[in-house]
């Protein structure tokens, strides 16, 4: 058999899955923000009718995949499998949310990263034959991630310039075999990237190496260059990532200006809404995708070539209170918005 | 395409995915235990030679993957992707071994499921055409899991007669296109199930109706009797785990005597080494499948077809403070000795 590879890191679809649905939930801030009318459900309080910040959390989800189930025409049991996962401790959003579905589940770790970890999965799932019909979904809520990596929200700590605004917000993605699109073309997975920045509020830093990385690895196992697609956005590197990233390339010769933008800038209105560096979370870069970008895709959109980078921080307080560095991991996922632009 | 499906939640491989290399590390406990004598290597103190039990478990990890490729003659460089995961919060154990190799990471979290959940992605790659050959690694510490899940262990807690014991030990599996197998013939993907138990001191009662609708599913969709396997386990449902899924079999009229055990009995002398009800732990069923199960599989070994049934706990300590019950899933693989008896 053929290897699919381009290079070390890119598959190559010969047979696009299709995004045949999508999905997203998200909190009262998400939904003040400019990209607030573009989500499917937005709960007034945040609570989502749920007792604790967590259950809010796996009820985000069930809402999104719910959304994304409906737009495809399907439902749970038409899924071959669910990939998933989230920021808390032992992904506890997800499995909770999972219990409640009679589908096969594949449970991820890939912090920020995961939207695009679980795309790059089912994708090659659905066009290897294992599947015809396949989820990606993720979630992060500011209050469950603030209570687990920072402080309780009654304390009312301060944050440094550079921290990022946990996104409140749930996606969910349906990948199946046929569809009328958008398609996924290429999957370009990373490796750990770790330049030895310590400080957690500092995560954009932390991360843009290793979104530095995979980008530079898809481009030159493609062959394509950047203004190929109408939009680059990785998912979160924040407002001083998203310039460090574009400080590398600079280095390189190349100009992103324009083309480029990053998810975690783009959710809140970083004037208005006091969110220092911008927002992150497994859920944000879901829900700019959900919400946002693949309405662009779709018949006579804006967007006809998306690339798509998922980028997390792969540490934890335990580790920074031993003073590692952190980790960072990118997945890049090019989105066409047509099948003949594939190849 | 034709689907590769058997059922919902099976896959058949046409061209079943080679176990080219396995490698294991282990903790002074283990070393002690009946299967002793079959790990790559053994720490004297489960400090592996590190400051913290979490770096601890880091070094673990790498020294496994280490004996996995030099038992495969390749190197880190020769692989596609890494499929890991641990229990540490943020599965910190993982991203940190990988951030010394070069390869693509996709980052899972499955509790004590994760190597069955890695080995099954890992295949599908693998078979799917995605990849030449791809590593399947995890993890745990007893030191570090119980800091994390219990109480520090200068508090000299005690334990419940139902609690296990969280095995030190990370284990590597090596799957290539090529090779003299054993082979990966199918893989059965489980999904959540959750019967009401709270009690964090009986993972056995939590887990054993996953293993036992996994192990229906398997059984049921491949058309196979339990006595098709010289050897069927599940890892780590402990003693009292595993008499509750041979009690759920004997309802149905199947007796599983002498033909089913479990690594978290495996692992331990219960007599001698005081571990209550067994052994648990991502690193459990990954050191018995690395250090004795593949063992048995070689040339003449004694055992030729093995199902291969992870078993993981998806709560966390906060979902149980706030009185969740304790979701478990089995994801199941079957192992050949060799290619022939796989269709």
């Amino acid at each position: 058999m053929e290897s699919k590879k381009l290079g070390r890191q890119t598959v190559r679809f010969a047979h696009p899955p299709a995004i045949a649905g999508f999905g997203s939930a998200v909190g009262r801030k998400e939904r003040e923000g400019p990209l607030g009318q573009c989500f499917d459900f937005a709960s007034a309080d945040d609570t989502f009718a749920q007792m604790s910040w967590e259950k809010a959390e796996t009820a985000m989800q069930k809402q999104a995949l719910s959304f994304a189930l409906q737009r495809a025409g399907l439902t749970a049991e038409d899924l071959d499998y669910v990939f998933a996962g989230d920021l808390l401790n032992q992904c506890i959003a997800t499995s909770y949310s999972l219990r409640a579905q009679n589908v096969p589940f594949f449970g991820l770790y890939g912090a920020c990263s995961t939207m695009a970890e679980g795309l790059s999965l089912g994708a090659m799932l659905v066009e290897g034959g294992f599947a015809r019909a396949v989820a990606a979904m993720t979630s992060s809520h500011f209050c469950s991630a603030e209570r687990q990596y920072r402080s309780p929200l009654e304390y009312g700590g301060q944050k440094s310039p550079t921290a990022q605004w946990t996104a409140t917000g749930a996606g969910a993605v349906i990948l199946t075999r046929q569809g009328k699109g958008p398609f996924v073309t290429h999957v370009t997975t990373g490796k750990v990237v770790d330049k030895g920045i310590c400080d957690t509020s500092n995560m954009g830093a932390a991360m843009a190496p290793a979104a530095y990385a995979t980008l530079r690895a898809h481009l030159e196992e493609t062959g394509r260059a950047p203004d190929f697609y109408d939009l680059i956005v990785t998912g979160d590197l924040g407002s001083l990532g998203k310039e460090i990233l574009m400080d590398f390339f600079r280095q390189d010769g190349i100009d992103l200006t324009g083309r480029y933008e990053d998810c975690g800038v783009m959710l809140f209105d970083r004037k208005r809404q006091d969110v220092h560096a911008g927002a992150s979370g497994c859920g944000c870069s879901a829900v700019v995708l959900t919400g946002h970008l693949l309405r662009q895709m779709g018949a006579g959109g804006p967007c006809r070539n998306l690339l798509f980078c998922g980028t997390g921080a792969l540490h934890s307080p335990t580790s920074a209170l031993q003073g590692e560095s952190i980790p960072g991991i990118c997945h890049a996922v090019a989105i066409a918005a047509e099948k003949g632009e594939t190849l």
